[in-house]
């Protein structure tokens, strides 16, 4: 029989889950029941929302229980199938956790991996949640136009990479804020910002207005806390200003307190929404497919740092938020 | 000659305007030039947004000058006149600041006062700069549907009643937040709240929790601080919070601390909005016609509260902040 290893979550985390709150443990791998198919992992996505599904306090999904296999993105083969939707053979993407093999049925499932003369790695990355973030975020909720400004925090991130080179793309001065000159010299010369800033450096706020001399018309968010706090000032009237994360912020409970900006968003009439790719999952071969023809073409860049075998998921969620990761992590379990 | 009397600007406030900052002084009317018209102000607005066009930091409008008469909404009669647009005897509202006589052109013109049925007042409160708010604050950011609930902060007054009726017209459950035992009966009575709360007796959280079961999907803020720091726990995935005004807050310089609402509206996926009702001037008159038209079936109730006299302006605005008027505030200074 085959043996499954699992990553399950030992003890509840307040604030960003370490290695210790997880156990990897081995058991048996069931068959497939009717309806239900099996799926071999060959990559485990590590995300920084993450942190949130671990956290006791209500969230937009409900908490992993403690003893459960730890909830995740993965990407991998279909090997045994009683779903005709899913044949054997077939390439998936879905919530099947930090495992080596998922039992599953179609709930489970993002999205059938069609790409197959791409990496299947970056079904979890710049196709995956990261791509879809970037794309849904900047064009539902940032709706930038050519010639506008669009900062973005994070910038040489899974996601904030690509923000930045889609809205380039859409004829955007694009300003990328990171930590490190390392990432910076990534965001000028990886991923095409006009400008990028060392937010580590002293001096944000006069970098910030050297490399915005119109403003900020869209503010794509993956910090909170001091960095927005710098650039909310600096947004023009009817600026939109995204929340796709809040990665600065070690604990929300209970919140924090920071500047007010309400009355910011008033006389700017400007808004400030948060964001879930989620919520657009029914366009997401749209999204996809797009994504895929850029990087077909050699128009969208990406980073992938790829870990390899189970025993380095435990610990790579934290890494994530020390900001010591260089592009999508993932943790490759098989070679495809 | 006729002599004109005047409220000017003596000295800059922080925070809430008072008496003490302004002067009245009298000075000959000039004869309106060409294109200019000479207007008579019947009525004048007292508005809570006079505390932002007088104070000095950046705003949606630059300051009124020391020296400078009062900017204000007012309403009068033509009298003289050298545009075509506005011959004499017709009825404007516009910027035509806080004096008894305004020699102006037609960009300080809001609209010309057709609704001449209904009093003349009317066009500085429920069918003017407060009706607007309203009207379009909730149905371009707020977006009720019916079934929803919507909750109001500064219920009874002069916008915030307004935005009652109109949620509750389109079949949404209306819970209003007011100060004092007289204005919840006045919301509950007057203006058709589904529930009112008091926000100065203890327990406003519970209260809140009562009265919006279903949570809430639409937040149409006047106050910022505790009663939005309240009222933003209890939103529903996807609500809008219309940011209209920051009464509760008595001064912006520096931004006072609070808690950060982003990790909130990431999880929510929920919007915060600033709205100024000048945005959509191109639309002024749709919105007047429709809440004319409910005024006039009696479905639309206002109050107003009118002081005789120019004497009674400088004072005028402290007292908005403190609560103390039931209902859209004027100064009239002659009858039609």
């Amino acid at each position: 029989m085959l043996k499954n290893r699992r990553v399950v979550l030992k003890s509840r985390p307040v604030g960003i889950p370490q290695a210790e709150h997880f156990e990897i443990q081995s058991t048996d791998v069931p068959e497939p029941g009717p309806g239900q198919f099996l799926v071999k992992n060959l990559y485990l996505s590590v995300d920084p929302a993450m942190r949130g599904w671990v956290n006791a306090a209500a969230n937009y999904s409900k908490p992993v229980q403690i003893g459960e296999v730890m909830r995740s993105f993965a990407a991998g083969r279909v090997l045994r199938s009683n779903d005709p939707k899913y044949p054997e053979g077939t390439l998936v993407m879905g919530m099947l956790g930090w495992q080596e093999y998922a039992v599953t049925d179609a709930g489970a499932i993002r999205r059938t991996i069609r790409e197959t003369d791409l990496p299947v790695s970056l079904s979890l990355g710049v196709l995956g949640l990261n791509g879809l973030t970037a794309y849904f975020g900047l064009s539902t909720i940032g709706q930038p136009q050519a010639g506008e400004t669009v900062v973005v925090s994070t910038a040489a991130g899974a996601v904030g990479s690509i923000v930045g080179q889609l809205a380039r793309r859409q004829g955007c001065r694009t300003v990328g804020i990171a930590g490190g000159a390392t990432k910076v010299r990534m965001c000028l010369e990886e991923f095409g910002y006009d400008a990028a800033i060392d937010y580590r450096e002293p001096g944000l706020e006069d970098a910030l207005r050297e490399a915005c001399p119109n403003g900020v018309d869209v503010y794509f968010d993956n910090t909170s806390g001091p960095i927005s706090d710098t650039v909310i000032r600096y947004i023009n009237t009817r600026a939109r200003i995204v929340i796709c994360g809040t990665a600065s912020i070690p604990s929300w409970e209970p919140w924090p307190d920071g500047p007010r900006v309400d009355r910011h968003l008033l006389t700017k009439r400007a808004t400030m929404t948060g964001f879930l790719a989620f919520d657009h999952e029914h366009r997401y071969d749209e999204a996809v497919s797009h994504l895929a023809d850029m990087i077909r073409k050699g128009e969208l860049r990406y980073r992938e740092e790829i870990l390899d075998g189970l025993e380095a998921a435990p610990g790579s969620i934290a890494d994530l938020y020390a900001g010591k990761n260089l592009g999508k992590r993932l943790i490759r379990l098989a070679h495809e």
